[in-house]
């Protein structure tokens, strides 16, 4: 439980704090033979970088990432990868002021009560920047999914009070405007809105969703490591998360049986679904449709209007965090929620191997066969 | 990954399907010298129980415990707490036609998918029954927890269309109505609208809420084993929740960074939050003000009314699932939240132990003192 | 690091006490579609049963195995297999005595230590009976083993100053002798030694050797993970044993690298290893040779002899422990060594079915199709 | 189950190939407030560092480490720790012949077969130098320990057929020769015996012996995550070690029960043992004594004699391994067997911080009262 590790047999471990030398990943139980460079990964960090637009935080920074192991002749060897992006901007700020109080909405207080202190400068462990190494190593679980023929797309659903029409979704759209949002008409109305925000010096938060497509039925154990259950957590464990739901989600709260079930019928000579209220799990396994969830993302605590907190000297004070920082989270933190849910993907579809005795059999009778 | 485990240092593992000899759980990580008897797991089983009231199966289970193993004298021995719930009822019906169609809503085809068959009987191991373990092994978390002046408490929140009025909210109301609703009245409205649909054959769903008090600041580790990732990753876990959110959860993606953010203040020489919009957690750890998160619980997937399935010979047929089914899983699932709740929170409070060098100095010199 | 589990993707956990109820084990992430019966685990806890013989314990205990789920028409599941021999002889014995002081090369006095009291009947949880669990879940990792074509033979190499000839080497004499040495001449000494022994009322160690066949190239991971590290630690958890080593073992600590290394050759147009000395691993991988281990067995610590101890008034004391006792762990250990081998095999085969991509690609291909 | 991480509550996680472009760890679960900085870890590693007798490979490492997270103003933060030793002779040699045939008593085949290719400069990961990230994680562990009076230190016990004699024993006396022996007048005997054999072109192995003390009775988990299992594993787990024995380990295989058990006795109002077969551990659990264990090292197996191997043409060749590599593991191995056994020995330290309530609650009421 240490708590900067995740996954089980395809494991990742995360380290770095935002004003220190970098940060980075290690990626154990890679299978070998995966074609791998650091452009694939780059793609992905460059879609979290800040300073693309006006409505993310100016701050340059390259996040060029370098690979350190795992990786021979252009392929991953199966032995651990190391990935790291070196900080530039190390020592730029005076930290001595944020020091020296508490700011509402972020860990500085309870980093102080586990640890006993901490690195304050630039949110330290809990800055952002940590995802990086998500990204890198979910860059890695994306290549594989996709070997599988599995697609993740995450994009905004809503920012604000704006949430997108289905009838213009486009996903090539969402690549297109700085909210990662598939419809451009909707990206438009967020532009204004957050325009205004940022006038007033306030933030706004949103809704992520994702839709993963192409996963056979049955993936996801049964009990405690349930698909639905394992992306919660993942998703849930980004930074300014507060919620997740599936499928209908909160919205199967207020339903009722008969028009929540999506019945089975045959197509084609194969069960599908007519419905997929369930957003494509059933008892914690996938059900071959399209895995559907969402996730609440809170607005981006560090903003210029005036707050209440209290400073290391005992005293109620009123601060206004300066520097320009992003006024939503959501647009950047898409591609870390493509991140998290395909590094859970990834180990229960490797957990899921050796689910049955025949197919063990015949997978290692044949691997036997080869190796000789 | 094995799928049935859960948790780290206090692990649990349960196993048993609803018609099979029985269903149980194995604690391992349980501190030796807490008192321990079997009324005070049968508290909490009897509070997941069928037949209560007309709103619940009138199934008859005693669900009577067992401790086989961990107790001695009355206390635990710091080795693992063997409990089993031996079934009554495990030949009574005849499963052959639930055999041979896919109930929509269930389990019944990912676990054919993931494992080539399944056992038909009453669910198997997606029953509900399974989490009788859960809520076991939850009773021994919740003692441990009680003597840390922490305390565990979930209720209905909305079922169907009826929500509590925080005015009238009463913990006492809500162990004496049988929809564990902290207001009576609007209990009152929910009997009446469930009468409704059971007259109709169909299922409710509803929110269950989950407040924990008591618990210092620091809890939950600050990268992927989050205090609020992984309390969401246990109540994911339940069979039929669909969403989980802390605090304004998705409230908060629709608010500003002015209104959602909770100022810090000194009150009586300590540090208080002003406001608990983040639901008792900032960067995953507990922050010392109540931790509040709910659960969206989606309605009971056996009905009575017809639905469209599929059959095992390839054809689509009509179903009406027979017998007497709980209208709403809302109730009975309050204390298998609560469950999942204590048993993620003593996992992570066991962790927090080692997060300071100099206390476990001093630990480690006062035990080795007590010892010698 | 809950103590009492074992294994990572095909994990098991035992419980029980001596003279609790019973003792038993869940096994987690067992495959589904293995053929299974309770007389399948029987057999193998027959093997460790006491009362077979004049060198073993005259305590009367059937040890029949009960498995309670994750069976279901005669074939595992894929859901926990909960397995429990009750105790029959719970209250027969008056433990004040030994409750009252230490005995020597017992586990006593750490459990006091460790947990501030302990259950002293019968040696608790440290008791061999524990190894019951182990036996009947190995039992199950057996047979999926040998349906991959794997075999595993334990058996007593030496017992005290006597040691197999290797020219006489027939498993089919370890099991018509009640010291399981594949060596009937050999076993007659024993006899006539441990008879004199048990006339001293002392006891005697041994060493245990088991080789496993069949095991296809590739299988451990390479770094902490090694194959021989887990055989070791699997095999160093059981009660009695006090070292481990594989291939030539401390012998290689007196080698040269020129004797040492084994080569290589093409037979066959297969790759072969001309000599063994490594004991079937290189860089903690299997080779594809016979895999080769030993266990030293320390000598049963009830002896009926005098002993110096301490007891908890505070006063030094000579004891002797009451009660017919086993002269030697050795022979009933065979088979906890060949259940830990098995239970270690099977989930680092399990992991090793994700190390390569094409395979897994074509693995998830496949089962996607015959899914669909 | 990825197998390059190590540990539970204390975790890291090594990466890195012999000829990629560095080698490192990340150690997961550090205590916050550990006063730690590179010089620290650099002393460890220039113990492990080659070309510094003629005894070992003449190649020149700096191996200077670089700590790139996880400290803060000289302290630890709670937060991963991550370490780099970059490589500075990456691209030196031509390895076009070592591609293409398997060297005899390395990991070449191996892995190959699990594989399907391998990264072949130098051994990759196989190599000696992916302890570096062992021995620098290890540095951290000894820190901690050290805090808690905790010392280990482990010698080469013998070299080839030279042993060292207890009566000559000085751990001074270790430090000053190339040998790592605490015993100069059978250094002297290991340097002629050492030429000899690299005159032969041949190399030798040894035993490497361990002794911690300070450590309280009771660490060590009660069935299969024992201390003396868990450091078997540890210890095992470093690339040539074929051997572990705890205490008198294969000795105690010939012993009786009368020999092998360690009386108890009072000494100035203490509890002692009077003898210590057993190295310190009962029923898995340290007993307050000096915990003693063994590695049997095998000799290296790059030797310049000729051997007989097979090529990737299908062909039965005679090979001389080129370069001049160390003549002997054993000394350079001493201080990975330290780091394991610390990593070991922490991780079961935290572990048993939960082992029993009374102090559970007493901390958890102390660390409340301080935060507040």
């Amino acid at each position: 439980m240490a708590g900067s590790t995740y996954g089980n047999i395809f494991r990742i471990t995360t380290w770095g704090e935002s004003h220190g030398k970098g940060v980075g990943v290690v990626v154990d139980g890679c299978p070998a033979g995966l074609e791998l460079c650091e452009a694939d990964i780059q793609k992905f960090l460059n879609r979290r970088k800040p300073g693309q637009s006006k409505y993310t935080t100016p701050r340059k920074e390259d996040d060029a990432v370098e690979i350190l192991s795992g990786v021979f002749e252009g392929k991953t060897t199966g032995t651990p990868i190391s990935m790291v992006v070196f900080n530039k901007t190390q020592r730029s700020a005076d930290y001595s002021e944020i020091a020296s109080y508490y700011r509402p909405g972020h860990a500085d207080y309870t980093f102080d009560m586990k640890y006993g202190f901490r690195d304050y400068r630039g949110g330290g462990r809990s800055s952002g920047r940590e995802t990086i190494g998500r990204v890198a190593a979910g860059a890695v679980a994306i290549r594989i999914l996709s070997q599988l023929g599995i697609r993740i797309n995450a994009y905004s659903k809503s920012i604000g009070p704006v949430t997108i029409d289905y009838d213009r979704f486009s996903m090539d759209d969402a690549a297109g405007n700085p909210f990662y949002m598939p419809d451009s008409k909707a990206a438009q109305e967020v532009a204004v809105f957050a325009e205004k925000k940022m006038e007033e010096h306030d933030s706004v938060g949103g809704v992520i969703e994702c839709v993963i497509s192409g996963v056979m039925p049955g993936i996801g154990e049964t009990v405690f490591d349930k698909l639905d259950a394992s992306l919660s957590k993942a998703v849930m464990s980004i930074g300014a998360v507060k919620g997740f739901e599936i499928g209908d989600g909160f919205g199967a709260a207020a339903a009722f049986g008969s028009t929540n079930n999506d019945g089975f019928a045959f197509k084609n000579g194969r069960i599908i679904k007519t419905t997929n209220h369930a957003g494509g799990t059933l008892g914690g396994m996938s059900d071959g449709t399209d895995i559907v969830f969402r996730a609440a993302v809170k607005p981006t605590p560090s903003i210029a209007a005036i707050q209440h907190t209290v400073n290391k000297s005992g005293e109620n004070i009123d601060v206004s965090i300066k520097g320009r920082h992003d006024p939503m989270i959501v647009p950047r933190a898409v591609v870390v929620v493509e991140a998290m849910a395909a590094l859970t993907l990834v180990d229960l579809i490797f957990t899921n191997m050796s689910a049955r005795m025949d197919r063990i059999q015949k997978f290692y009778e044949e691997e036997r066969f080869n190796n000789e």
